[in-house]
């Protein structure tokens, strides 16, 4: 039983837009914590970011505070 | 499947007058953070803010404690 | 496809009973922000704010922590 | 159209007693203030909290991390 | 109209065995608070838990971010 | 009466890997505290972590900001 991405809204279409062209983005966290990376994956919870290192780090949605495409 | 954005609800309308209007707006954010800039759209999850440079900002709406139209 | 306020429910009806006597109220918001006004309107999302400068502030119900009627 | 409180579940039921009994009770809140005095309602979305000087404050359920009745 | 616990989920059950062993718990909350005490009950809401001076506090399952059995 | 985990998420599954190959992984939660651990259990509401002392903690999903595998 999986509830599919809203493949409709906005949100997660740039969002597959961003994982398509493999740009850059900063993701300020609730913590205050600024990741950067290119994102792999989104689901509904979470999104997962790899870095330069090639490591990954899995994202819940719930911590996102913002996105912004680096430049 | 998409849900759609409740258009009933002021918050929602309002929201959508200041983007047809470009109105500047302050987003305080659950960091503490101060964003400026006008809203370019908006859906269930998010809203994007785009800055005097033309970048754009996407804020998840979670984490948004209020917003100010500029004055 | 609007969502009704719930209208039976004390804490709703408190708010509207706030619009309509014009009170003054303090909200405090998860940042620690204090903000005062009368509430203009709510909405299921938001509580709109306005200042004795007749500004309007927007604030999400998930960033209202608590709200005291003035005296 | 209302959503009932649940008040089969216990902590439902205890905040009732509470509010039946006039117990001073402790609350915590996710700005780390803490609140003191009688609960004088509860709904699905706040509770209502009624201090010394007989001052009402309506507070969000959501920003509430414990409660303690006082001894 | 009641929702009752999912007792078929590891997390839901794990604290009833807590309950009823009597195992002393660690409790960290989203305002850095620790907590220590016996789980006298858990509701889909709240968990309680007792002190040594057995007294109660009722604390909001979205406050919780953490539990540690005592060794 | 349970909700089954959403396996057919990248997520889920992702966890479900972790914990088949005994991975360490770092969890931030939003308090700032960093754990490390392995990955025991996942359900709905937690993910379960056993330190090097073989200690359990149950975190709750609502508290994490990033889970991190440990290389």
């Amino acid at each position: 039983m999986t509830t599919e991405l809203e493949t409709g809204l906005p949100s997660v279409r740039q969002i597959q837009n961003l994982i398509r062209d493999g740009n850059e983005v900063e993701l300020k966290l609730v913590t205050g914590d600024l990741l950067a990376g290119k994102i792999s994956w989104q689901d509904n919870h979470c999104i997962s970011l790899t870095d330069q290192y090639d490591q990954p780090t899995i994202v819940w949605r719930q911590a996102i505070v913002y996105l912004k495409p680096r430049l």
